[in-house]
Formats: structure tokens, sequence, C-alpha cells
């Protein structure tokens, strides 16, 4: 009785994915775009984090790896660079990407230009919805964070960090764009890398940054589409282009 | 004597205005487009706005023009709409340009294509910056504001009204672009009326928004740059493109 009842579930989860991709497909109309649906994941770390720890062992006069951007090599170690978890792991920039697939279950996705469907936007913060994307020779993640920054005005924030060195970011841009309700917004920049902290990232803003009414706005159901790109750019263009 | 010193004042005033503009041009490359330098204004009202005393009097049962979108034709008095000041003006919707330029000075630019460039970011909120736009045979009022919606954080909001009815701004689209810093972030939507609030659009968030860090990484020596462009929009087409 109970493998049925499981299976009745399974069943309707997949009717409700469906449904969703649909949906996406629907607003995101380009041909050969892949829509991906990405659940939320409640943040379990708010406690001091890897990178707030590296950084007050720099200002006690060590060089940690998180902000030790441009002297890392590849065959040094990087600490886990999971934003939602305060993981123990260590290991070489070729192996960061298994073990985000393998131990926390992050999904990788093919393609130049995909879809990025976050559901359940009206969680409470924090809730993150994390995604790699694997794109011209190398991986990226697309990281969507619901924040406080002034309590009881909770805000979208959305970055795109490659795993890779600062200096292999630096030939790429991305952009995100959300598109509903005949308003559109576009950000585009170059990604950070993965051995800078996200949570910098976003306490600086330096990312797409949407409040609530917005992302309502640009909201389907409670599931938001982002469309993401990302190109090289060896020499940036975009200031002389407008 | 004196006049000498004003003179002198004047002529540095010329040169400080005509090296805004060349770096706005170096900003801003494409041909034939127009840069505005915006001097800030600090926003007088702050009382109870005459949309706030209108929507008091559309509680008490009565429909005051500000909130009586569709119903509104050209025969009817519409209030002053220059979001600065809380002036008792009243007239026709085809004198509102003309009110504004004269008794606020609000500049006016013509063109499909300008660079607004407003001035003195750093200025304490709240602050206005603003301008008016004549393009495909319509008026549209640039508004952008920095303004304390969390105090003790600042932002900035920027959104586009068209001198007419709501019924002629459904025709039309309106693009913000900021572009510096390798970043870029592009605002598009249908202007809303100015027979709407302009408060209750950015109180709403419904508009362009940026946070001090943002704004910061978009400025060049204080200044803010935002490219401008408006088309037209029959049947609006950009859900249909990504």
């Amino acid at each position: 009785m109970l493998f049925f009842t499981q299976c009745f579930g399974a069943v309707l989860d997949l009717i409700h994915l469906r449904f969703q991709h649909y949906k996406a497909k629907r607003v995101f109309s380009a041909a050969g775009q892949l829509v991906c649906v990405v659940n939320p994941t409640h943040s379990l770390k708010y406690a001091p984090t890897r990178c707030a720890a590296a950084q007050a062992s720099t200002e006690q006069g060590t060089l940690p790896p998180c902000h030790h951007h441009e002297v890392v090599h590849d065959s040094q170690l990087v600490p886990c660079t999971c934003p939602l978890f305060s993981c123990p792991w260590e290991g070489h920039l070729e192996v960061v990407v298994s073990h985000l697939r393998q131990t926390h279950r992050i999904n990788i996705l093919q393609g130049a230009e995909i879809v990025f469907l976050a559901t359940d936007m009206h969680l409470p913060a924090p809730t993150d919805w994390i995604i790699m994307h694997s794109c011209l020779g190398h991986q990226f993640l697309l990281v969507l964070r619901k924040q406080e920054k002034y309590e009881g005005h909770p805000q979208f924030f959305a970055t795109m960090m490659l795993i890779g060195t600062p200096t292999q970011a630096n030939n790429f841009t991305y952009r995100l764009e959300l598109n509903r309700n005949q308003r559109r917004l576009k950000w585009e920049a170059t990604p950070r890398s993965i051995l800078e902290c996200v949570d910098s990232v976003i306490s600086d803003g330096d990312c797409l940054v949407l409040n609530t009414s917005l992302a309502q706005l640009f909201s389907d159901n409670g599931s938001l589409a982002i469309g993401i790109a990302i190109t090289t750019s060896k020499v940036h263009s975009s200031e002389a282009e407008m």
C-alpha cells in the first residue's frame, strides 16, 4: 500500500515538473533552449562560514585559499565552494564539480543558453537555488539567493561564478535575463571565480538584485524563469557598443 | 569686479559641463546620441503630496484626476505632475510640458536615443534628477530619485512617464541602460502615464532599482550616465523574443 502511495506521489511530482517545464518553455520560446527546474534549498549555513573564517585569518596575517585569488594554481587545494553548506571537504579545482554533484546533489546542465526556473519563490529567506552550467569547455555555478539584507525586506540576488581561477573567469561574460509582464531586466557581467566567496559578491550587491515586488512581477505562479547565456569576451567590448 | 568674478564662475561651469559631456560621450559612443547633463534637485515635497491627498479623497468616495486613469480625457484639467514640488497649478494635458519648462525649469531634449548624465550622485536622499524627452511625437518625463526606503540605505529609482493618457502610454516601450566597469544593466518597460503618481511607481519598486554599491560601480566620478531609448510597441513582442 505504502509502495503504491509513493508511486502515486512520484507520478504527481513528475506531472508538476513537466507542467512547470512547459510554462517556462512558453515564456522562453527560442528553439533549443534547455529549461531546468531548480528547487529551493533552505540555506543551512548562517553560522560563521568558511569565508568569514578565512577573512578573519587573513586579518591575522595568514592567506587562506578563499582570498588568495591570483596566486591560486590548479595544483593547490581549494575548500568546498558550495554556498549552501559549511562542508569540511578540500580538493583540487578539477574535482570541485564532481564533489558538488555527488555530495551536494547539484545538477549540471549543458548548453550555451539555458533557462533556470526557480520554484517556490515565496519561501522565507534565507533560501538558495543553485545549479551548475557546463558551457564553452568550463563549468559555472549559478546562485540565486533570497536574503534579508534589511530586516523584514527580503531581496533576491543572482550571480554566476566560474569553477576556475579569476584569470580564467575574465575570459567570459554572462547574461541573466528576466522577461515577463511587458518588463525586461538584463544583467551582464564578468563571472567571478569560485575562489572568491559568493557571500561577499552578494553582500557587495555586485550582482542582479531584485526586490520582492519586482520578483513578483517577473514570477509566474511562484516560479521565476531566468534566461542564462555565457559568451567568451577576451576583449570586453560592451562599453563601446551602446 | 563682481561681474568679472561671475563671468569667471560661468566659464568654469561651462568647462566643467563640457568635460562631463565628453566623458559621457566616451562611454556612449554611438554616433548621434545626445548627452544631457542633469543636475540634482533636493526634493522639496515630502509633506503629504497631491497624490496622497488625492488617494485620501478617493477613499472618501470622490475621484481625483490622479487616480482617474482611463476616464481622464484631454479636456479635463490635470494637476501639476512635477514630482519635485507640491505645486497648486492645474491645467490641460497639452500645457503640462510648457508649465514644467517655464515654472519648474525642467529641460527638454529631442531625439529617439539620448544619454541622461546625472551629476552629484553622492548627495543625500531625497534627491531627484528630472528631464523631459521629446520623441515620436510625444513628451516623456524621466525621473531618477535617490530615496531611503529602508532607513540608512539609500537606493536609486529610475522611471519614465508619458505626458499623456495611460492608453497612449501603452503604445510605447522605454529602455534605460547602464554600462560601465564590465557590467551592463538594462531595464525595459511600458512607460506609465503622468496621470499616475511617480511616487507610487517608485514605492511599488516597478522601475529600475539600484542599490548604492551598484550605482557606484556604474558611476564615473560621481556622475551616472543612463542611456535612454523609446520605441513604439503596438503589440508588445518582447515576451516572445528572448
